[in-house]
């Protein structure tokens, strides 16, 4: 019952089986093997944008640091909402690649609001030397907390940006699982929606460590390439990235694991309230925010189930004291699973 | 007939098996998986270092730059070998990872030699708030040039740095080819002759893409992880790297590819040199430069052979203009390759 | 009738003397100066500090920034109210200075409390390498806003500081004004209540160009001198800096000039509140946050005051509409200057 | 007897005047002051560049450093001279600024030749991601050895640097020195030759503490601005640091004294030629390296001379021994003192 995160789970055996079938003699390194030309013409394909230039590293940090990077001066701030990947969880990883720039944090709850986020645009006018000068916005799909951005939403947020002359990214380390929420291409997701470059994330659903950066600009691929590799992230045997991604395109795998984490994670929800738990944010991916009792907690624990408890005091004697908790889906979570962690409440 | 680098042969099946059996379910994420435990313990058995700390990173790059950033403070300089990987194959990394500092370049034609290496230090004397501050001393063993530092150059360069109490690192991209050419144990190569921190090569000799930082003095761990997590080099599925390591120390697996690799490379120089082809450095590992007949190139080219042409004029129309070439061979390759290669001379 | 900036005043007699006299024939460069003898040990007399290290720069920008960075790691965060100087007018200097660290805004209106500096510190707990690390605390002496913490608030959160392993800073920019305002010693508003290290303000108050940063534990001594110079804030004909330092201590004319200062400032407060303008902020020092008639405004203008608007809509056709002003009076400031501003009301 | 280093001797009275002159009542800050616009009009027409670009800074490593970066990215590297001031007395301040890139030492014992640039510049071929990419090419003139480049061997360099598409940058600390010496014209030894942007060195030359920057570039201006204030180099308190550079621009001040600091060095020359001692490098500006009798220095030092001794032993017993000694003249040098000097020959 390991519900602690996506990047805990297994890989798809289709992608095992490409990198297996990648291990075949030699192969040009740094990302002229062969298998990358199949890669960038699938993501090309994938996200109707033939000219797009693509890029493969092995983390989601390195993905969202390097592509932020490459639209950011180190006098500028990157707009994010408050409690973003990139300002909670990548210890400064941003901050270090863009040589010392800020991050300013739009204050919400989960989503960013057009109004906050011009808002904090506005307090950045240009031509005053003496402050942080307005940089990239950074948009997450899914949130941190498992929301998503409709369409509409997200054009509304690049519409703010580029009405300030602002360039937008977009981490999609969990892409895939708001594209089938939103039963919406990649291109919608991103450039149609006014989005410059994105993350797009494969570690996270079903790939074993890869993820793709994807510049619609084609302006920025030589400064990437050169960040990437002075970030220490350019892959010798660049093959085995490649192998990963190329099996997580064929055939819209990227959206069948996405489809299976998502239907898991609604299934686990139905059960939880089924059940009594409190939702903190309605759940629309593979992430659920809950509510339950301590005591509820202390079976699961004792029967090995995996989750971070956010809030409320473990420790407690009371056992109706309740407790937050996250709980994450990948793509090979099952039934089974599902029932055994519902069967202890 | 791949002679390029080592870094393009593939896999060995022992390491991808190993891969492969990593992929079983659900792993804790971010280092703290089970496989971790047996490649620290190996590492610890292997380099007779019980307290090492032990980390594993994707490329060699990241392996030196955030292990030599942990010893250098931004006003300092690192020395190192005129022509070494730090200085021309990491585009500014080990700068960007100790946040700005210098490289001083000990001139040599390949190998440091302590007289050089003291020269250099006594041109930064402690006091001087002017000029970049003496900072760690880095060694690359093998060198760029294929050749290998006896146990007692390496510690006659380390006794030179620790009298002025700075701190060694080793690159260590081909550790397993020094090691077993010189006969010699892992802790015999470090820490017994005078080495604070090693980059433990595993990519270019039979791994997918994973290199140990080890370093001796176990005070540098936390900073280690901060400095890995702060560049991205924190993997969430880190298992697949450790499976990799585990499967590269496990019967000493590391030596006897580095063994092939020797091997091949010293049959490949005989039959050159049996062949009139003039031997630039001495090729005690497995690497080789020679030089040869143009003629003798246009001949390779067309028969499909890779590998790096230094010096001399390729478009020359003189057949018997030398070139001068790199040859690389890595645990894979076959006495059939080799064969095929000469018989072109 | 300028009450736009203290930074804007001229510098005192006494201080320009120093300048002249220090115009003599040779001197030792690089801060060896003997003037800057007399400065160091002027300061470790007023701060009671006997083996304080004493540097000079220039701006109270490079006071704060390289002050800071000898306390903090490139992935740890500065903690400091939200408002606070280093994050709204120094252009990512802390940042740059801190090889890319983050800032953590305490949210207030206006002076930093215990309990919210206590959550935000509580949200980086040690031993996560995911997240920024904790790191200082820095506080401004008076605030942006012209408020003054009592030697108990400033207590209060230094304690929170320590209990947390925290080292702390004080932005001293008008460092005298809140002296003066709180009738208490140097030693008092910094060590003797928790402060690790000053930025000791010249420029706003009646200098040229100089602050004192003031170590009260010398072991960063050396590392400040390195940073210093890294930054090029080390000045080779640096009797210029000294000199002003020296006058600005001599016969506590820095206490004097901000006596004056403040002084000035409670008339024009006083006149104000009399002629109905409504004070944002209670005024302390020098500084104050007013609301007036737009037609006032225009009055004013029309007879060449400076001063900032930082707030309400100056093109408004409305003469009652109210604007928000800030006026700041420096040592220089005359009861004629303030008695013609009042006139206009 | 003084000779230890231009950065030792007083303010011209000239210079001090303005200054005092400008400590009069209110002034715009941060450059926005009145006599900024006489310095920049002043810099235009002395550069007959009346678009030129011109910013203020305290010192020579601000202006080297901050100018470089505007040229700069991280990943590049800086081709300069073996032994220039920002390799050897900037305590990484150049790498500081420019983010982490590097600095490519061109062989040589004093001006670097078109021929070793070159070479150095070849060995940095566009497209290669894994080394550090060309950038720009800094000259000083006059040298850190004293020597002039003649405006042929300056436009020889910038030449090489324009052919590989490479901007220059000018580290001109004696600039005045280097203009009288050659007798050319501001403009002749920078845009007319070949140079982007200029160091125009104050402090060396009779002022307190200045260096304008020129760009002949505009559009690197508002970038410079920046980059300045994130450096904490922009004055609040301005007008003094524009005061110091107006005086220094009036009536060619500036060549004046530079004339009468190499009129001072070439009589101090002619007098120790004369006296046996052997000059290491032309002394073409205001700099002498000359070799000397133990027993000479030994007088010197007991009559309290002051100046560098560079090389030879000086604990030696013997007198005939020689040191390498440098002796450098400003503008207030002496006959007086020449002659004391040389009567301990």
């Amino acid at each position: 019952m390991f519900f602690a995160s996506d990047n805990s789970g297994p890989v798809h055996p289709n992608i095992m089986q490409r990198v297996m079938d990648a291990n075949n003699g030699y192969a040009m390194p740094y990302g002229k093997d062969e298998i990358m030309d199949e890669v960038r013409e699938g993501i090309q394909r994938t996200f109707e944008a033939p000219n797009a230039a693509v890029y493969l590293v092995a983390t989601g940090t390195a993905a969202n640091s390097i592509a932020l990077a490459c639209y950011t001066q180190p006098w500028q701030t990157i707009f994010c909402a408050q409690y973003s990947h990139i300002e909670e969880d990548e210890c400064n990883a941003p901050e270090f690649y863009a040589g010392g720039a800020k991050l300013t944090l739009i204050p919400t709850d989960d989503k960013m609001t057009p109004d906050a986020l011009s808002a904090a645009i506005a307090r950045r006018p240009t031509g005053n030397v003496h402050m942080a000068q307005a940089g990239p916005v950074s948009i997450t799909q899914v949130t941190e907390f498992g929301s998503i951005y409709s369409l509409d939403e997200l054009r509304a947020l690049t519409s703010v940006a580029k009405s300030a002359g602002l360039p937008v990214h977009l981490d999609g380390a969990r892409f895939a699982n708001a594209a089938v929420a939103l039963d919406c291409t990649a291109a919608e997701m991103t450039w149609k929606s006014g989005v410059d470059v994105v993350s797009f994330g494969g570690t996270k659903n079903g790939c074993m460590g890869v993820e793709a950066v994807v510049f619609f600009d084609e302006a920025k691929a030589w400064e990437f390439e050169l960040r990437r590799k002075r970030g220490a992230h350019l892959f010798s045997k660049h093959r085995y990235l490649s192998a990963q991604m190329a099996g997580y395109l064929q055939d819209d795998l990227w959206r069948d694991m996405a489809r299976s984490a998502n239907a898991a994670c609604a299934r686990l929800a139905a059960g939880l309230k089924q059940n009594g738990a409190e939702m903190l944010h309605e759940s629309q991916a593979n992430m659920i925010f809950a509510r339950f009792p301590r005591r509820v907690h202390q079976k699961l624990q004792a029967a090995g189930a995996k989750y971070y408890v956010l809030d409320g005091d473990v420790a407690s004697g009371d056992g109706d004291a309740l407790l937050a908790a996250r709980l994450v889906c990948d793509w090979s979570m099952t039934d089974e699973l599902i029932n055994q962690f519902l069967s202890h409440f």
